[in-house]
């Protein structure tokens, strides 16, 4: 059923996008199409954008693909972010039009429905990454919402997680709270020439480095560590710039771009068998069987579903044991 | 293993929190435990409060709290919210003490660990929510950040949602966008007092009309519908009321409690078959399978994670063949 995937089929963009949409709609041929995938070259690098919405991903994303073009790398973009004007086409915003990046044929952007709800799964989005780094794309930019389940669990398929903030969100140190520390590799706070922009820096910054000081307590005190497992050097020693920028009036951005190629550089530095290195790896894992199941609870299983809350509703099953069915079911579509 | 459950158990604060430690740590014991629970009485009812981080859903919920003890309803609350004062014991912030509220015994509170990260499972929601149920709390509230995974699935334990918002946290109009549309039930604009709440009040209002317009319109006019199909009444005539409040100083938290139980009478005067009534049943049954495979995923399938990420890694297995090893493991463990 599936036509052999030649070159062709991933250097043009019109064969590659119907591609995309085949590994989207339609789970069952995706394992077949990504079996016949060449491997992608070596030295890509995928690069995720996170924040609340308003802060200003999509112009930072825009800025960064201009400056990856100047050095000639093929960029390829995943937005899972319902509110992303990326699919709007105003990329930059009312005042900078994305016309030169739109029509750039080096530039392939694939913007992916989470249905328009906080909660909407996209089990294509390791799959299309994955095509999309065969066809060539040296670099991946993985835009998604820091909110929101789709948010969370896309940034799994970045190797490095740039966490953006915005005076005006207001949300940094709850965000902060909220373990965005662990999950970002470089943070930047955007429109840094607004009231609050500076006072934000400082908390981030702050932040970081109390984290840093808890987690090397750990490592050298723990009740894990013994005098043997306590290493020469800290096991991870990245540790994350915070960088300010005007993403709008392309201020900072070279930083930013140096900070996830110098991120990059660190990763593939690291020993061969540093679990870092396979950080990427492991949770995308785990994000494609998380999408797969929340896939099938929401199509395959929908109708099951509503009949056993039917039951429970009328008491003629308890939750757990409406539970213990869904599950049989399940494992058979997994 | 497990000790019969009798009323004792759940009548004691002591023993109560015992035993949601048990469901929430060893979810084998869980099953054997939710089936020896009574059912819950009937006319209970879960509430759900989500919002952004900073937009004050534990001062809300604390003044609920109060007003609902004023009428003598025992009231449970489950707060699965990591920036949440809760666990701090400062619930109403700096101002006001919740010292009455904590030590009345007519209130349970249970703060559900989400791992300090914004991708934290709760696989113990569920369970706890009943067992507070069964033990004769007649209102459950529920908190939950409205961003993160966790927050959002949370949400589906609860049969009222209210969705939070304060003019300071900025993201009132992307959180509308972003799909909070469709999951609330009952909106509130918080810190009425502040600049902004008005314009955010009525983005709101608008926001609502709009999607309700849209919504008429598909049901009326929509491609699938014949003419046989279109009711008399719309399917679905709850109108979310748009709320201002300022929960600090407990001006139009009585309208917020009116409210939610006019919506709790609401779906009581559906009919016995109408999906709306059951439609948290549906979502609890599927956030307790994905929080059971996120679980997995995190625990007794992690060995196994890093073990085919560094195959991956390694170029001896392709991603997607990595998956399906392991969903033959999780099938085993389902």
């Amino acid at each position: 059923m599936c036509a052999a995937i030649n070159n062709d089929a991933l250097a043009d963009p019109v064969s590659l996008g119907r591609l995309l949409t085949r590994l989207e709609d339609d789970p069952g041929a995706a394992r077949e199409i990504l079996a016949q995938l060449p491997a992608p070259p070596p030295g890509t690098h995928r690069i995720g954008i996170t924040g609340s919405p308003g802060v200003g991903k999509s112009t930072l994303m825009g800025r960064l693909i201009q400056r990856y073009r100047r050095n000639d790398f093929p960029v390829g973009v995943v937005a899972v972010d319902p509110t992303s004007p990326l699919t709007g086409g105003a990329i930059l915003g009312d005042r900078i039009r994305l016309g030169d990046v739109q029509a750039d044929p080096g530039v392939f952007i694939r913007s992916l429905g989470s249905r328009g709800s906080l909660g909407g799964v996209t089990p294509g989005a390791s799959a299309v990454a994955g095509t999309l780094e065969a066809a060539g794309y040296r670099r991946i930019l993985i835009e998604t919402v820091g909110v929101g389940q789709t948010g969370y669990d896309v940034i799994c398929l970045a190797d490095t997680v740039i966490a953006l903030f915005s005076p005006e969100a207001g949300d940094g140190v709850q965000l902060l709270k909220a373990g965005i520390l662990e999950i970002g590799d470089i943070f930047v706070v955007n429109k840094s020439d607004r009231p609050g922009a500076e006072l934000m820096f400082k908390e981030i910054s702050q932040s970081l480095e109390i984290s840093q000081l808890t987690a090397a307590d750990r490592l050298h005190h723990g009740p894990a560590a013994s005098e043997e497992q306590v290493p020469d050097a800290p096991v991870d020693c990245w540790h994350p710039p915070v960088l300010a920028v005007s993403a709008r009036d392309d201020e900072g951005v070279a930083e930013v771009l140096a900070a996830a190629e110098s991120h990059r550089d660190w990763l593939a530095g690291l020993p061969a068998d540093h679990p870092r290195r396979r950080r990427r790896i492991a949770r995308e894992l785990g994000f494609v069987l998380r999408s797969r199941v929340s896939r099938a609870l929401e199509l395959e299983l929908a109708g099951r579903v509503e009949q056993l809350a039917a039951r429970v509703y009328q008491e003629e099953l308890a939750l757990w044991e409406a539970v213990d069915e869904l599950r049989r079911d399940l494992r058979e579509l997994l």
